[in-house]
């Protein structure tokens, strides 16, 4: 039966500082590079194997793959990056630390904007020293301004349904390295979590979670591994 | 005009100790990881940038790749990884450091293994330590029991063929992060060295070699970056 494991990335510079990241291309810290290689040895340890990994295109999630995979012995194994798989990007917040959003907009607004499913925060300026349209990497995509929820769910799925969903129904054992709202996007859809409840569902950074599949790709359990 | 950059990986565990590696998967020491990084901040600091990046399936050549990548912040490149440009299979002589080769099978002998074009090292003994035959990574392989240079390049240049030179012809910019003798392989065939000089062809761990290539993907020239 298809396994899927899924890792939300480990601590970044940014979420230690509380700055909304986005698409910004943060690294890890050392706590973050600590958290991946826990996560590669805890599936070296339960025996977890894969055959295929699916990353972003940023920074902290491929190393959290790379990490990891090198905890296991399992540097060679195929890796694809999409970015389709990119964290939500956080628009005009992208940069802020809480306080200054605070400031700035307010909390009521800051925790609608974090936590509503479809209303996405006010876009990134033009020209902002974090625009990403004119990075190499985002070629031939049209880098968003800003995406609520609802939005990332939109681009994560069509790539779920492409490359990773046709992996595991031709038997392949599959790890994504990802980000807490495009890893958010694939546990609502396998989970069928209502818009309402999927916001407030939060992704551990470096727990791997372990969904066990039906030959449809329904879920059949999902769990943190550490649990077992 | 097409261009391609050949990097040896840096200092390996069993180089430091003048063992025969081979296949066997030895990771790179600090030295190492400080001339992949040296090496990725160079090809930074020159302006050369790359599309498509290929390595083998072998630790230290694929974090060679990794830690370079970092160095140029270009971990997001697509990368594909293959046993075909492993380094040459040492046989019987893998794990062997200098000394006990050259006690075992004389000083005349282990130069002919070295540097003779065609005459491979005894097979490994099946059920060695450092038989691979049983190991994921090569499943739907024929892992070789020895090989000498002519048969790693035998296995070097139909990757070549239908994998790099395509991306190359097509306009992308190809980096390959391999190992000595897969790099020889295909220095020999850009540089249509004749059999008996390549063996005696070092190349440096951790240094980039340019290819600038004709559209038909004959050398127009081959320098090393560090020289530019």
């Amino acid at each position: 039966m298809p396994r899927l494991v899924l890792v939300r990335h480990g601590q970044s510079a940014w979420n230690l500082e509380n700055r909304f990241t986005g698409w910004w291309d943060v690294d890890l810290t050392p706590q973050g590079e600590a958290e991946a290689q826990a996560a590669g040895a805890l599936l070296a340890a339960k025996g977890l194997d894969f055959d295929l990994c699916f990353t972003s295109l940023q920074t902290r999630a491929i190393r959290t793959l790379h990490i990891a995979l090198r905890a296991m012995g399992r540097l060679w194994l195929p890796e694809e990056k999409d970015w389709r798989l990119n964290e939500r990007h956080y628009g005009g917040l992208t940069g802020l630390n809480k306080a200054e959003t605070a400031a700035r907009h307010g909390d009521e607004q800051v925790k609608i904007w974090r936590r509503s499913f479809d209303i996405p925060p006010p876009p990134l300026p033009p020209g902002s020293e974090y625009d990403l349209a004119r990075d190499r990497r985002y070629a031939g995509i049209e880098v968003p301004a800003t995406e609520s929820l609802k939005d990332t769910i939109a681009r994560v799925l069509p790539y779920w349904d492409t490359r990773i969903a046709p992996a595991l129904k031709s038997g392949e054992r599959v790890l994504i390295s990802a980000h807490g709202n495009s890893l958010r996007a694939l546990v609502k859809h396998l989970s069928r979590i209502p818009d309402d409840e999927i916001t407030s569902l939060e992704i551990p950074t470096g727990q791997p979670i372990v969904y066990e599949l039906d030959d449809d790709l329904n879920a059949i359990e999902r769990y943190y591994l550490k649990d077992r």
